[in-house]
């Protein structure tokens, strides 16, 4: 089969960690007898620097003509004084709403072999965390109307909406629901009802999506307590489902109890197959350009591609099945360094785990 | 010195623990010969049951005429259905809007006594954790307009307005340099500048108001970032300042990693002396009645109140002290327990402390 990859290495480590993944993608390619057409675009800080604007329309039309999406990380201080409407992060956020890529993956997974890297105790751990997050992505506070107004008495006033709709609410709950069929059936959907409007409809739609899954259990959770549980229990959660803004919190949250975060993948979904891919990590600047950089979270956000985007079951799970041997065989990029284990650079984890395949 | 003091004790554990804090005030009036004047108040879920309303009119007005406010905790699943203008909640959002208690400052501690009840590996916590959380209480997306729309294609829509004002900014921001003048002197400010109108803002006047704290360093960090930064490396947190929304998720978290949340007090200061102090834990009703419930958070927030509200530092001290010694003599409640140590009820730990005064 043919598949069209829009491809973003973006800024910082971005360039480094995309390159392992497009090699990785070859191999399963060669080995699987699929044409995977790789097109490098410009977004982000770069494309700030070489043509003024985070998101050319050119790369926003390519990516809505290919097959799916990978993308390293954008971002960096060299732009972080830029206003907002002109930083490098508006890409993404650009991205995701234009191509309505609502629904967010998030899995936190602890890999039995890195459980050395957690920061949590063994008793807390257990057998292992494994959490699937699943943020709203396309809503709420992030795209709600924003601005600024004055006031006599109080200065300035800055102000920002949650908003949220019946059918965002209801095609997010479906998803959460979807998945945790296939996992522990479990779903823990994470709002502040006590306190927000937007969060009471939020509760009450998911209640009426969570009749149509008679065999999967359906917890409320608030924020705060959410905050606090999932580092003294974080066993207690398979799927969780939240709003832009608390998903992203949590996610971040979950990922670093795994000790992981150069492990781990997303996706961002939509209506149809075309989904895009990044790992959960940021653009790293201090590390960029020197060969240090874990590759692993980008080349399992390519297995989430095959799997999600390109339905390829069995090459999705061939990757992954790599990674874990490699880590079975103790190479650890400096992230993830313990001891006795084989310290290697990004290019050489790229290449053991294309070994392994 | 005579002080006017309004008790709330409201429900699940928090008239038991109530009790146990008033005893050890009265301990500390007899030993520096201080008049504390008590008088117990209705708010809460208790409150609806008696009265219809979770504030009644006199509670709040006979706060405002006291010196300070010394609350247990209110709620329960009793009341989790009333629609949110019922709710118990809506008693300590009332009352922190009325009396302008602006300024949340939850210490987050971990006690070198309970160093084995922290969920975080000894290499992290290392020393320890001292963390305040300064939470802004009476804006944000809490007090901002709420409500619903429909909408044709949408379905129902809910929405809560986040908002911040330069004035309402600017004196959270000052409480929070001030503390950490008597601290380590340094402040993180938490916000989300990469994606919220309001957020830039906070930054921009936050910055600001440091210039006239030259001796105090400050940090910026993003929400989903500080809910990393808290697990993977808590130790380079002094101050954190944040919005009310953000607060709640962090002081949660910050209280969590400390493994001692039944033991962490607050306090909710103002312009005036009249303050609110109240454990950070909830009414826990599982174990209500119980004489189980641990009553250090609410002595320690009295501690608090005599500090803050009536200039009693010698006897906060005395307070603080007398906890000290009785977690060092290994009495425990049966959240604390581990090893080798003495269980003791609700009821128990109260005597413990006032014996050790
Ligand atoms: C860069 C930022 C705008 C973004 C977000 O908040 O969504 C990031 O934190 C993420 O989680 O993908
Ligand atoms: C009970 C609830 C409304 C409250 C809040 O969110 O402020 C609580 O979580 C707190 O932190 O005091």
């Amino acid at each position: 089969m043919n598949f069209q990859i829009a491809v973003i290495p973006g800024d910082g480590i971005g360039p480094e960690i995309i390159n392992e993944a497009i090699k990785v993608l070859e191999t399963i390619g060669k080995k699987y007898h699929h044409h995977f057409h790789f097109q490098k675009l410009l977004a982000g800080g770069c494309a700030i620097d070489k043509v003024g604007t985070c998101l050319p329309d050119e790369t926003l039309d390519l990516c809505k003509k290919s097959d799916s999406i990978l993308l390293g990380a954008v971002g960096g201080p060299k732009w972080d004084t830029l206003p907002g409407e002109q930083r490098p992060e508006k890409a993404l956020l650009r991205l995701r709403k234009e191509l309505n890529l609502f629904a967010n993956l998030r899995p936190a997974l602890l890999f039995p072999q890195l459980k050395d890297a957690c920061p949590l105790k063994k008793e807390i751990v257990g057998n292992g965390i494994d959490i699937c997050v699943v943020r709203e992505l396309t809503g709420g506070i992030y795209f709600g109307e924003k601005g600024r107004k004055s006031s006599d008495i109080m200065g300035e006033i800055a102000y920002d909406v949650e908003s949220y709709s019946v059918s965002e609410i209801k095609r997010i709950a479906k998803i959460a629901f979807e998945i945790a069929g296939k996992r522990k059936k479990k779903v823990t959907s994470v709002d502040k009802a006590n306190v927000l409007e937007s969060s009471k409809l939020w509760r009450s739609v998911v209640e009426e999506i969570a009749n149509d899954y008679p065999d999967i259990t359906l917890h409320h959770m608030y924020i705060d307590n959410a905050s606090m549980q999932l580092i003294r229990d974080p066993k207690q959660f398979d799927v969780i489902v939240t709003s832009n803004m608390f998903g992203d919190i949590l996610s971040d949250e979950a990922s670093i109890i795994t000790g992981s975060i150069g492990m781990l993948p997303s996706a961002s979904l939509g209506n149809s197959t075309l989904g895009m891919y990044e790992p959960i990590h940021g653009s790293a600047p201090d590390i960029a350009g020197k060969n240090k950089a874990n590759p692993i979270a980008t080349i399992l956000s390519a297995a989430m591609m095959l799997r999600y985007s390109f339905n390829l079951n069995k090459e999705a799970q061939a990757i992954e099945d790599a990674v874990t041997k490699v880590l079975k065989q103790g190479y650890r990029t400096p992230d993830l360094i313990h001891t006795e284990m084989q310290l290697v650079s990004t290019k050489e984890m790229g290449e053991q785990i294309i070994k392994n395949i």
